[in-house]
């Protein structure tokens, strides 16, 4: 199945920098999407006008203002890795969410979505009992997994350790933490999440700078995961501003 | 399959007014654990002792704190009605969720089980064009639908005229609005959002007194409904404190 793109922003950014066999398909005449195929043409990606039906179809619900770019089948994801990262990244704002045992990949893909929507820099998860980029994952994504970068790495407390030295600050979620809004999350945050039956391991929280909670009131134990993260991500962003 | 209980709050709260047929099990001793099987023999309700083992295997992989609450399978869910939460509910801070279009059983479990994390006052759900309690709902959402309050109407636009009599405001969620975090989320707030290909119904969206939007810089359109659901309460509740 092609991957398509429904952002004017994403389809933007996209064509600044777009992969071979990529093609912008237009369906609304204005600024915006005037703008987006002078940036098709001058990257040499094919422009096809079309029907405002055909796009919605070809969007498969999505929705969509007017433009719709279309890349080809079988790209493979965003991988990189942890050392590739810690070479180039610069920003004074950071944000790289670890996963410690994440296993269901609904869970994961609607994660690798949120990370996408917030700008995550860094997605990390463990090579063991972990999950992997699969069609189900790149599915409930919504595609994310192509755009968001994210390795995988053989020790996750190692990994923590080398972040450390670049300057983030390690926040593990965890219940009888501190309260998100109440703990400092500028500058160069990293996120652990655990899995929803155990939480973080051991070490692994031990290894955390601070253990930061959502404050909840209800009758079940936790989040969802993908719903922890996605606020976690929010809160951080909030935050950073 | 039975429903359980894990979390000490929720077994606690729910002895208080247990169903009939419920069970305490426990297999730790210490203060926490003495306090409910104090509350389940006042409340009439069995306590068994049982090993650690035995526990986990029972909570399925939710994590556990010595006690796990057993209810009787097939157990109503929460169904109430708009008319019976208007009449009672008198809190000065409120938090209504209302679904417009809202179709996938995992997203609207998740929203659920969010919405007992966030001890949302009523969960409110079209008649038309919506999901409705079924089993993968109930299980998506962790048996929150068994305490959440919830209701179906029939016209979400009177629906939402209700609230306003009742002092709700009434904030929609969609692109191109105000900030969560810079929208005055206090009070008694109604959150109405839509389906994720299409948002908000244009009646809805006129009916609604703010758009609220959570700010993102992603290449997708949206986050996962679940997941905006999700932050959206957190901001709530995290103003009204």
């Amino acid at each position: 199945m092609a991957e398509i793109i429904t952002s004017l922003h994403g389809i933007d950014e996209t064509l600044r920098d777009p992969p071979a066999g990529a093609e912008l398909l237009v369906s609304k005449k204005n600024l915006r999407t005037d703008g987006l195929v002078v940036l098709a043409n001058q990257a040499q990606v094919g422009v096809r006008t079309t029907s405002d039906a055909e796009l919605t179809k070809i969007a498969e619900g999505r929705e969509h203002r007017g433009a719709v770019l279309v890349l080809p089948a079988g790209r493979k994801t965003r991988e990189t890795t942890l050392e590739a990262f810690l070479e180039t990244f610069d920003g004074d704002q950071g944000l790289v969410v670890l996963l410690d045992g994440v296993t269901d990949p609904q869970n994961y893909g609607a994660i690798l979505r949120s990370a996408d929507q917030f700008a995550a820099d860094l997605v990390l998860i463990p090579a063991r009992r972990s999950v992997s980029d699969t069609p189900a994952v790149f599915s409930a994504s919504a595609g994310a997994a192509a755009w968001v970068p994210h390795a995988v790495v053989t020790n996750l407390t190692r990994a923590l350790g080398q972040l450390k030295d670049k300057g983030f600050w390690i926040y593990g979620a965890d219940m009888n933490g501190t309260a998100a809004s109440q703990a400092k999350l500028t500058g160069r945050v990293a996120l652990v999440l655990g899995s929803e039956g155990k939480g973080l391991s051991r070490l692994v929280r031990d290894t955390c700078d601070v253990v930061v909670s959502i404050p909840t009131r209800g009758r079940l134990d936790s989040l969802n995961v993908s719903v922890s993260a996605g606020v976690l991500m929010y809160e951080v962003r909030r935050q950073q501003g």
